[in-house]
C-alpha cells in the first residue's frame, strides 16, 4: 500500500487546474500547494507554530544539505526528521540530485552515481541512487524523490537523451531500493530537457514505474519561462490523474498561476524566503523593496490586504529600521509575510478553482500586483 | 503627580532584598526584576508576544541608538516607542550617556554636553543634557534616564570628583527641561566611581532634587566584582525606601543575587542575549556552549528545570545543528532560552524573599551552577 493517496476532487472547466486532497502519514494537504523550503531542518527564521498559523500544510527539506550536515544518522537517532526539527505536518525530501549537480564542485557522473566535493568543506563524496534512498529513508519524510540528474539549460539533445536514460535507470534502482512504502512515497521524476520527445518518453518510462506521484524537474532552471511553460503545455496532458505532480523550485506568482492552470498539484521554492531576508516583500499591489529610504516614514502595513502577523502588527517604517539595522526581527517579519502571501495566493487559487473562475481571478491579481 | 509609583510589599529579614511592585503608565512591575535590553526598539530575535510568554514584564531600549537610527523624530510620528515597536507592557530608556562614552568616537566633553563621532558612520554629533530628555521624551517610555558621565575603570579621584559635579549639574538641567513627569518618570544616576565619599555625596545630592526612582550607574565597567558589591554595600543603605533603584548593565545570575541582596530592585544586561547568539546558553547546572561537538547526539533539551520553548520542543542536537548550519533559529531558541532562565530565576528570587529564605535558596541555586 501506498503511504499517500491523492483525491481529486474537481477539474477546472476553463483551464488544466484541479482541486484535490492528498492524504499523508502526516495529515491531509489541499491542492494544490505552495510548500516552504526547510533546506538544513528549519525554515529559515520560522518556527513550526509560525508555518501552521500561515497555513502552511507540508514543507520541504533538503536531503543534500541533511546528509553533510548534521548527517542522516543523527536525525534517525532523534526520530526522524518530522521530530528532529519539531513538525509534525507532512515532510517532502528531495534526493540531493538537484544541489549535487548545483551545489558542489568538481561533479563526476558515472552509471554507478555522482562523485561530488561538498560545498562546506570540499570533501569528497559519493551518492547512489541507493545512497539517497538510504538517507530518506533515514530522515523519514512523508513524500521523496528518485535520485536524478538536473540538466544544465541549454543542454545538447544527445547529453539530454542519455542523461535522461540514466536518471530512468537511476529511478528503478531507487524504487527497488525503498521499501518503507507504507510511511513514505517515493516520487519519480521526469526529465527531458526542453526536448518534447525526451519528455514524453520521461513521461512513459516513469509512469510505467508507477510511482505514487511524479515531479518534473529540470525547470526554471535559467530558460524563458514561455519555454517552461511550453514544456508544461506538452507534458502535462499525458500525466496520469490519479497521481499528484509537483514542479520543482517553482513559486513565483506569475509561475504558481501557470503551473495550476496545466495542472499542477504542488510547488516549492526557496525564492520568497530568500528575497524576504534582503528585503524585498510580496504585496497585492507588486514587490516592494521595504528598506528603500521612502518607507522611512511609511507608516502603513506592508500590505493592507494581508492578514500576517507583520502587516497586522508592524509599519514599512519600524520594518525597514529592522532592515537598515541589521535586526533578525526583520528577516523574520520579511519572511512570515512573504510566506502568508503565496500560501494565502494558493488559497485564493483553490477557491478559484472551485467557483469556476480561476482564469478572472488571475486577470484581477496581475492587474493589481504586475507581470515584474 | 509622578508617572511611576513604587510600593515596598516586604523588606527581607536576613538582608537587604526587598519585594515590591512598581505602577508605571503601561502596567504594573513586580520586582525585583531583570529587564531584557532591546536596543533598536527590538529585543533582537524576539518578538513582543514572545517576550510576555517568558514573563518579560519590562524592557529597556537605547536613547543613543534609537537617535542615530531611525530618529526620535520617526519614532514621535509613529506614536511612540512603544506604538512602533508594537510592546504595550513598560519600557525604560537609558539617556544615551553610556553609549557616547564606550561606543563613540573622539567625545569632547564639555559642561554645555557632549561632542562625539557616530558609531555607524563617523559623523559629527553633539548631544546636551536637554537634548538627552527631549529624545526620551519624544521616544515617550515609561522610564527616562538622566543624562551622565559614566566614569571609566579605573579612574583618578579628581577627575571622578570633577565629573560627579557635572553629572549633578547635568541632571538638574535634566529635571527642569523634562515636562512630561505624568507620562514618563525621570531617574537619577548615581555616580561617583570607586570612591565611598563620591558615592555618598551623590546619594546626598541626587535624593535632594528628589527623583521618582534612583539608578547605580558606573559598574559592571570592568572593575571585581568584589568592588561592585563594596560600592553596593556603602551605597544601598542611603538610599530612599520609597523609590525603585536600577542597577545599570548588570545581569549575571551571581550578580542578580548580589544586587538583590543588597537592595536592587531592577537590573538590565545584555549579556544574555549576546552569549545566546554565540551559542552559549545558562542552565540550573551552570553554562553550557551548545555549538560544540559533544552536543551532537545530546537529544535531552538546554535545561531539563527550564519551561521555555526551546526546552519544550527541541534537543541540544537539534539546536547545535542550527549554529553550525548558522540558521537564524539557533539565535531564537538561545535567546528564548536565556532570557527564560534569567526572568525565571527573578521569580525564584521575589518567592524566595517572600519565603524569607533567599540567602539559601542562594546556596541552593549555585551549588547546581556552579559559580562561572
Amino acid at each position: 500500500m501506498s503511504a499517500i493517496k491523492y483525491e481529486l476532487i474537481k477539474e477546472s472547466k476553463d483551464s488544466g487546474a484541479r482541486l484535490g486532497k492528498l492524504y499523508t502519514p502526516h495529515g491531509v494537504i489541499e491542492t494544490p500547494i505552495f510548500m516552504p523550503v526547510g533546506t538544513q531542518a528549519t525554515v529559515k527564521a520560522m518556527t513550526p507554530e509560525e508555518l501552521k498559523s500561515i497555513g502552511a500544510q507540508i514543507i520541504l527539506s533538503n536531503t543534500y544539505h541533511l546528509h553533510m550536515r548534521p548527517g542522516e544518522e543523527i536525525i534517525k537517532k532523534a526520530g526522524g526528521l518530522h521530530k528532529f526539527m519539531n513538525w509534525d505536518k507532512p515532510i517532502l525530501t528531495d534526493s540531493g540530485g538537484f544541489q549535487v549537480f548545483s551545489l558542489s564542485d568538481l561533479r563526476n557522473i558515472t552509471e554507478e552515481g555522482v562523485t561530488f566535493k561538498s560545498h562546506l568543506d570540499g570533501s569528497k563524496h559519493f551518492i547512489s541512487p541507493e545512497d539517497a534512498i538510504r538517507i530518506e529513508n533515514a530522515l523519514g519524510a512523508d513524500i521523496i524523490m528518485c535520485f536524478d540528474e538536473c540538466l544544465p539549460y541549454p543542454c545538447e539533445y544527445d547529453y539530454a537523451k542519455n542523461s535522461l536514460n540514466r536518471t530512468i535507470r537511476w529511478a528503478e534502482r531507487c524504487k527497488e531500493t525503498h521499501k518503507n512504502t507504507e510511511n513514505q512515497a517515493l516520487f519519480g521524476i521526469i526529465q527531458g530537457g526542453m526536448y518534447r520527445d525526451l519528455r514524453e518518453e520521461s513521461v512513459k518510462r516513469m509512469t510505467e514505474l508507477d510511482f505514487p506521484g511524479y515531479s518534473i524537474g529540470g525547470l526554471s532552471i535559467g530558460e524563458p519561462k514561455e519555454l517552461m511553460y511550453e514544456v508544461l503545455d506538452y507534458t502535462m496532458p499525458i500525466m496520469p490523474k490519479d497521481k499528484p505532480r509537483y514542479l520543482m523550485g517553482v513559486g513565483s506568482p506569475d509561475c504558481l498561476f501557470e503551473g495550476v492552470i496545466r495542472g499542477i498539484d504542488m510547488f516549492d521554492c526557496v525564492l520568497p524566503t530568500r528575497i524576504a531576508r534582503n528585503g524585498t516583500v510580496l504585496t497585492s499591489k507588486g514587490k516592494l523593496v521595504i528598506k528603500n529610504a521612502k518607507y522611512a516614514e511609511d507608516f502603513r502595513p506592508i500590505d493592507d490586504e494581508c492578514d500576517c502577523y507583520a502587516c497586522k502588527n508592524y509599519s514599512r517604517a519600524y520594518i525597514r529600521h529592522l532592515f537598515k539595522a541589521k535586526e533578525i526581527l526583520a528577516a523574520r517579519l520579511a519572511t512570515i509575510h512573504n510566506l502568508r502571501f503565496l500560501i494565502h495566493l494558493m488559497e485564493q487559487i483553490r477557491e478559484a478553482i472551485k467557483d469556476d473562475r480561476l482564469l478572472e481571478f488571475k486577470d484581477e491579481f496581475y492587474s493589481k500586483y504586475g507581470y515584474n
